[in-house]
């Protein structure tokens, strides 16, 4: 065979794929962009991104950290220049990023410096900052971790003092564990900052943590202001985060004036008294969780490249056609790749719907209106837990299920796991919000009374209204309601198991009971989204049934995923003949898998990325998979010398020692 | 609190926790190292090589891949300088390596290249290069994946044509997915080369895969030989494998002569006849699995980082003490650890047993008997699934549980995962190796008959036994046995459901199969670790009693993981009243850790790893961690000019458009 014969059946296998697909691509692409206008703004963004030289990917993984830095501030400034050309919107800046596919420094602006600052900054240093602030005329960083502290705030140790004479607050680090450290964007980076410290008010009252906005770096020289220590925190595992300057900073006695503490929803006098909070403050957790449980996006690309790659390669058994098997076609393969395109449709259609529900509460709270706070609260935590921890495994079993292949950098899998891997730690460790979403679930089953209507319960707890009996299950898997139902009685059940013997648990029990409450929860939302397909998503007839199916293999393999919880609670019982009671729902999940195998590819080129965008040799869109490895590789550094200089300096060494002991000479060989 | 006592505070918690631990250290370590000796020796060798600035680690975490290339053979060279010096053995060669803990080139030489050249060369080709190879005078790898093919050695395309005017074989890759890939030390190190390649006999007989040894490179220049085109393949996932240049090569109608061919087992003539082997071939795979299942060594690290550091790290609730409480006494922390450390300990010993199983095995074959060849490799397939596979999430479990500060490079767990990772899916991908074990599984099963003698079932099968009537099934989850019966019951009933409905299976059955084998072997296994602990390992009293609860935990931990398999059956079965009858199990579990969290800092311990083997700022063994972070990140690249080379390239031009658009300039700040 050829090179060219070669290629030709990896882009034919590729195309005869796509070609097998039913479904509408165009239209599940503009389905799950939120519409055809998103899907352009989308195409256009990206299409500038990828033909700038100042975005090219292709040395990326051959880079240091430091020119990774580098890198990321050079392509910062290039996407500002370009949204001002282009007089781009904050949203399509986002498309932007998304394009450029790396978290960089200007991220913890955008999402953590500005919002914070604007949501809680009084109007006169609003009116100094704000616009600066959007413009990018200083750039800053939320400085909230510490050294010996992380999620758990009221212990944070960095101290605000306010100094009634001077009118100023004095900021300082007491302890080695009082430094600052993982603060994004601080490292080498931000001019200003938003500083969490402990507010210590005459007489040494400790009202807690508030925020203080505060100069870090010299507008002139970038140095760091007197009496502030500023430095880089150092690599991450895995080369994860390369380009963002994670920092720490150290405080001694550094003074800011009093208007730079954020007072707008707690002040300080001028005489040193404090006057509380008037409004529930807006978590600003809580909007991280939004953002890190966008992993739907993550997954989808995860699941573009394996499904594409697994449908290339051949190896094993030899077919009908006398051709080795599509990996792909393996049971092994797929029931490990279709959940997984799933769990990105779903996730993906989740976050926008999440995103929705904030902005609502947001405009509430604006109002004064706190009444969505803990519903959302509950639910982000335990998407922003359950998300995380699937989308992390997704995108290594996808990686792992490319076999050999898969652990080469140019899979494109790597940056994606490496990058996306810190969202089960940070933000709200996951082991952390269990507890918060376990203590939502038990507030709400233990305000369960026989007066409430069941019509009422928010979304968190629907599953309740079967404590008013239990639902009739029923052992039909093609109906989306059984294993919804399945799923919402194993959380009636554990949540009451927990209720009941609270103080007689094992040490399993919470993340267990954190899982069921949330996978009910996302059950009945893809019900929701199942049940509107045909009337909202702009799907229609085969294209709909399709996505359908996939939501329903989510559901099929979330039961199978609780299928210990299920058993335990005897919800599904053993048969009378002994047989594994668990047989109907795992065949008929393979059968779901069987079916959704053909639109595979379809469903996959409907996220719409480029081969720009998934920056993969595996997963490239013409299949060509062998080709671009090989291409890659070519461009390995340690191959621009055909010796490498360790040759003189080691190896030629090594070799004569060698020959030396074993009584040969070069010249004999 | 002043830094001095901030630190003391971690020292004291650490040094508390092991005061508390009631074993004997250093007898448990001589145990896990197979006696004082051994342990002696390790102390001296890895000694030489912290001393020695060549190894020095506080810079690797900073280095490009070209330079981690570059000092792993500066590395090597250093070693067996090293070794000439101090005349080591074989086995301290070892114990150094392990003490420099990365892969290297040189790896590929020692556990592939020579062994396999050993094994099937021809009494002449050994003459002529036993001994240069055994003392590095030419450097070696072993060439058998192909872009193309992996696992599947009958694929490979590779063709090695024997041309009898000559009398030599011609090496050809005829295709882009013949070219040689993934080759370890083959990029820009080896001399020469073991090549897998199809024997083509006169006629086009195609006789399948042979090894051929070639000459690569020039001995004097180091550059390929004509018609040889060799190149490194390129980074890897995670910046795993960094040192190592894992290559390509692709071969142009390349000559090498008869004797080449490596013929102990299989020959052609002079005329161009194929000569079958007499022997079965002592698999190549099965060798590797030893060394990919040695995983417990790489979770042992794991162990000794994480259980350190969460001792060290208080966090959240304040005890009676007034502190906060130690991460490591929450249950959701030490339900996660302790089973990781019980996997370290029984998968060092059962390494141990396996590499005796090994050399007896190869005792045997060299003297033409092969009836242990099989139940080792159905044995080696199944514990380098299960070892691998537990291994990489025990990892990456144990940096989870260190929360924000476990993403840190310094943490040192980001390379152990990145270098352990592939072992998943290298050397026998693990989903393909699980129809290796369930074919072996099934053989046993339908080979068992009413005669058959239940004593002489081999150790891989012991659990067929209990096909002559089901075991009476205790709930005494603090006898050993009980664990293991279930494990046995379960494998028995799980591979019987198989046998009976192999056409009527679901997905995940291969995989569950597999593991249900293997486990009940480890099981049994582990049993008889217990049963030995007083008379043969040289541990004492309470010290063994506390390793014997170390393994029921592994026991335990292995039915909790089960438990899906085990309802499925109704080997456990949902109580009367309804409650999870999985409970008393979990409890025991729960209760089992509690008794062992004031040991797990001693348990560590003997492991004995250096802070220099370990190279984590976060294990560090006197507990200062805090302090060796902070010491640890001041040595980062970017921190060592005040202001970055990026301020005026890229942040200045981003400040300066952005107060223009703000219309406010750098002075009025």
């Amino acid at each position: 065979m050829s090179k060219a014969q070669v290629t030709t059946k990896q882009v034919l296998d590729l195309a005869d794929a796509r070609s097998k697909s039913t479904i509408d691509v165009p239209k599940a692409r503009d389905y799950l962009h939120g519409g055809t206008s998103n899907w352009n703004k989308r195409v256009n963004v990206s299409g500038v991104i990828a033909n700038d030289p100042t975005f090219d990917k292709s040395r990326r993984e051959f880079m240091s950290r430091t020119e990774r830095y580098e890198r990321g501030q050079k392509i910062t400034d290039r996407l500002f220049e370009l949204q001002e050309h282009h007089a781009w919107t904050p949203e399509e800046l986002n498309l932007a990023l998304s394009a450029v596919d790396e978290p960089l420094s200007i991220n913890l602006h955008m999402v953590a410096f500005e919002p914070v600052f604007r949501m809680q900054a009084s109007p006169t240093l609003l009116g100094k900052y704000a616009n600066l602030i959007a413009s990018r005329g200083i750039l800053g960083c939320y400085l909230q971790t510490e050294l010996g502290h992380g999620s758990n705030v009221s212990k944070l140790e960095t101290t605000a003092t306010f100094i009634p004479d001077t009118q100023e607050f004095e900021i300082h680090s007491p302890t080695l564990t009082s430094t600052k450290w993982w603060i994004g964007a601080l490292g080498k980076t931000s001019t200003h900052g938003v500083v969490q410290a402990k507010l210590l008010l005459p007489g040494g009252q400790d009202v807690g943590p508030h925020l203080f906005f505060m100069q870090l770096r010299d507008m002139s020289t970038h140095k760091p202001l007197p009496g502030i220590t500023l430095g880089d925190i150092g690599p991450k595992v895995l080369h994860g985060y390369q380009a963002p300057d994670n920092g720490f900073a150290r405080f001694d006695h550094v003074r800011v004036p009093k208007e730079n503490m954020l007072s707008k929803f707690a002040q300080v006098t001028d005489e040193g008294k404090y006057v509380k909070p008037l409004h529930a403050k807006l978590s600003y957790g809580g909007m991280l969780y939004i953002r890190s449980s966008s992993g739907g996006w993550a997954i989808a690309r995860a699941a573009t490249i394996s499904i594409r790659y697994t449908t290339v390669r051949r190896q094993g058994e030899v077919g009908s056609d006398g051709l080795e098997r599509q990996v792909i076609s393996y049971p092994s393969t797929y029931y490990r790749l279709l959940p997984i395109l799933a769990h990105a449709y779903v996730y993906i259609e989740l976050g926008r719907a999440l995103t929705r529900s904030f902005d609502e509460m947001a405009a509430r709270l604006s109002t004064g209106d706190a009444s969505l706070l803990a519903e959302l609260h509950a639910i982000t935590s335990g998407l922003k837990v359950t998300i995380t921890s699937v989308g992390i495994l997704d995108i290594e079993t996808a990686r792992r299920s490319m076999g050999g292949h898969g652990y080469s950098a140019f899979s494109g899998l790597g940056s994606i796991y490496a990058d996306y891997v810190p969202s089960a730690t940070y933000e709200g460790d996951n082991f952390v919000l269990d507890q918060q979403v376990i203590r939502a679930a038990l507030k709400a089953f233990r305000s369960f009374t026989p007066s409430t209507d069941v019509k009422l319960l928010p979304p968190s707890s629907t599953y309740l209204r079967l404590l008013r009996g239990q639902p009739s299950l029923s052992s039909d898997w093609s109906v989306p309601e059984t294993p919804i139902l399945y799923l919402e009685w194993r959380a009636v059940k554990i949540v009451q198991e927990l209720a009941h013997n609270a103080n007689d648990t094992d040490a399993s029990m919470n993340q267990r009971v954190s899982k069921a409450v949330t996978e009910a929860f996302i059950a009945r939302q893809v019900g929701e989204m199942i049940k509107t397909l045909n009337s909202k998503s702009g799907l229609k007839g085969r294209s709909a049934v399709v996505v359908a199916k996939l939501y329903l293999l989510h559901l099929l393999t979330t039961v199978e995923s609780a299928l210990v919880d299920i058993l335990s609670f005897g919800i599904l019982a053993p048969s009378e003949q002994g047989r594994d009671p668990t047989l109907t729902l795992r065949k008929a999940v393979k059968a779901l898998c069987e079916e959704l195998l053909p639109e595979a590819v379809g469903l996959t080129d409907a996220f719409g990325f480029t081969d720009f965008e998934l920056n993969s040799a595996l997963g490239v869109s013409d299949g060509n998979a062998y080709q671009a490895l090989w291409d890659a590789a070519q461009m390995e550094p340690l191959n621009q010398d055909e010796v490498t200089p360790a040759y003189r300096e080691s190896i030629r060494p090594m070799l004569l020692r060698g020959q030396r002991i074993a009584g040969k000479t070069l010249s004999k060989l």
